[in-house]
């Protein structure tokens, strides 16, 4: 592999460990002027000191549930995992977004690819148990992108948010493989009553389903089978079954406003 | 009180009243190094920092009701009363949603608590006739948490907004206490002709009433009263009593995908 | 033309032109403190220097369509019909809202304002072939203002954006002049098969239409005629005549908790 090869290579590993290219314009727009990391070795020696830094930022943290060094190389020792399902992340959107236009586009444009990145982040301190510094995290992308994930959701393997502003997806969702979920969707809670506390209150989406815009989905017991569609701005606290596609049939109302008598309900 | 105790009361006024704890990750971070108040003389030389600070950029602020000094002073004469106010409402959201583990996590990470936290000091600037700068505020929370609630409306004690990301909260609109609002909710007028300027426009939701996602609701004489709840994606725009539940009945149009001519109708 | 009146001139075009007005809390309040452009000789050389980097930031751009400086020229050129076209776009939301005050509130606070004059700018990028400099753009604007329009939908003049969280604008969306369109509405695409890409995928708004929050209108063949008004959480895919009213005539169900027995269907 010649050194154009490599640096290719080296473009979506640290947009994608380090989400560095959309922490604000002026980052976008400098990082292409840094030079670009030499080799294995700058990797190992940057790699190192990140993982010093996320140890200096954890040892701040009151009630850990281990030693910071401990913690922070068991989430750095994570990280290839990390990335490769970060990149397989990426290519679900470019193979489901008609005006993605190619991988590098995605790492460093796509609110929902950085939401999830962060995420995936969020949920892996979320699990050994690291208090605080994962909703830190999940506010974090929240304030950058309208998406909102709680670091205790469950997402599968190749998950595509598109456009995105306005998701909210709850602490005990469940998410399957292959799934899309577009901007305002709500994977919620069908009550919020204090004593849910730690029971599972929001939905299960199974495999290959595709969520529309601004549909809210509620429940601890609703879920929705593979290979389901769901329309945009659909209300739905009920299960449904694989294959299901389900849609609003609203009744509209609709008046030419030159002749308001002529009313016709319009229904779509 | 021992100097714990005051450690711990120094928190959660210093987030209540700069709010300078979600201004971004990098002062999120950075906060936790900055050595902790030393005590009451501290506290009161950076307020009266502040002080000044404000009342310098009120100086810029063309067409002031006031000498800017005096705005200043008042405005930080109103700050144990806005403290107070804003420690009811994260207690509010602590009450309420049952991912949230404390008072510190509310404080520090939920962009709800941020907006109204803003909201209220922007207000408090609006009614006493400041120009411009209410708004500046106003818009600087809707652009870090996407909660756009205009200076002028009134909110009661003990507001909650969960998520918060596409909420809307017009200039004329009343909310009374005890109020949760989701992620989406617009509180908006019916119409929006220019000659409505200065009349009420938008809604009058009364106490202990909850909205849920994408709700939206129009109109200046429109009351949602007392202990009602409101569901999701509802468009309403006529009063509804006290302890009402409003919700769609929406019709779902379900196909199988494997067996398209089996539709179902499928009513929740 | 005196001073002063040169002065309240060259606000406009600089919150026009630069929007430097809304990077930021920071940027907007130290913004006041900088001394204004003394005259037309420093306008003429900010201009020059912000040309030269542009031409820098697209050297660093593969794939350009022509040479740096060519392109950087040509969008100079571009900047007195831009800025023309930015303020009747403030003019027509001036127009159009009853809560806002004056052109310089619309020009420092309104969000919607900020991105449609990235959008504008972004756009004349995307017509001369530039490659993701547009996108990154967009998905700034994005970011701050939680408004996604892509770089490639054509918008007509004096168009109105108010609130606009969650406003999703595809790629192929045409809109025509004096259009007003509210938080949460998506122009979206029927389906996002892959095999569409570069075809029209997103609806046309013909002139003197009015889109109400989180209305979902999609598919490239729907077109909305002129002078039609669309409600609030409509789910749209087909087209609609000139002077239509399309709103929704939900079935809601409501009922008064203190008497679960005596349930209401409440139509609006």
């Amino acid at each position: 592999m010649g050194a154009g090869a490599r640096g290719r290579a080296h473009g979506p590993a640290r947009a994608g460990l380090l989400c560095t290219s959309r922490a604000g314009a002026g980052s976008a727009f400098s990082g292409a002027r840094r030079p670009a990391l030499a080799g294995t070795d700058a990797v190992a020696a940057t790699l190192y000191h990140l993982q010093a830094e996320l140890a200096e930022l954890l040892a701040q943290v009151p009630g850990l549930p281990g030693a910071p060094g401990t913690l922070a190389s068991a989430c750095f020792e994570g990280l290839p995992a990390l990335r490769e399902a970060l990149l397989r992340d990426a290519e679900a959107t470019l193979a489901a977004d008609p005006a993605a236009q190619s991988i590098a586009e995605i790492l460093t444009t796509y609110p929902g690819f950085y939401a999830t990145a962060l995420h995936r982040l969020a949920h892996a301190l979320h699990q050994r148990g690291v208090p605080r510094l994962p909703r830190l995290l999940s506010e974090y992308a929240h304030q950058r992108t309208g998406i909102d994930i709680h670091p205790g959701a469950r997402i599968g393997v190749a998950f595509c948010i598109d456009h995105g502003t306005g998701i909210v997806i709850g602490e005990t969702a469940e998410i399957g493989a292959h799934v899309q979920i577009y901007q305002g969707v709500t994977l919620g809670a069908l009550s919020v009553a204090k004593t849910l506390q730690g029971l599972k209150r929001h939905p299960t989406i199974e495999d290959h389903v595709v969520v529309y815009a601004n549909a809210t989905i509620l429940g601890g017991n609703t879920v929705i089978g593979p290979h389901s569609i769901i329309g945009g701005n659909v209300w739905l606290t009920e299960s449904v079954p694989s294959h299901s596609r389900v849609y609003h049939r609203a009744q509209l109302h609709m008046a030419r406003q030159d002749d308001p008598a002529g009313e016709l309900i319009f229904s779509i």
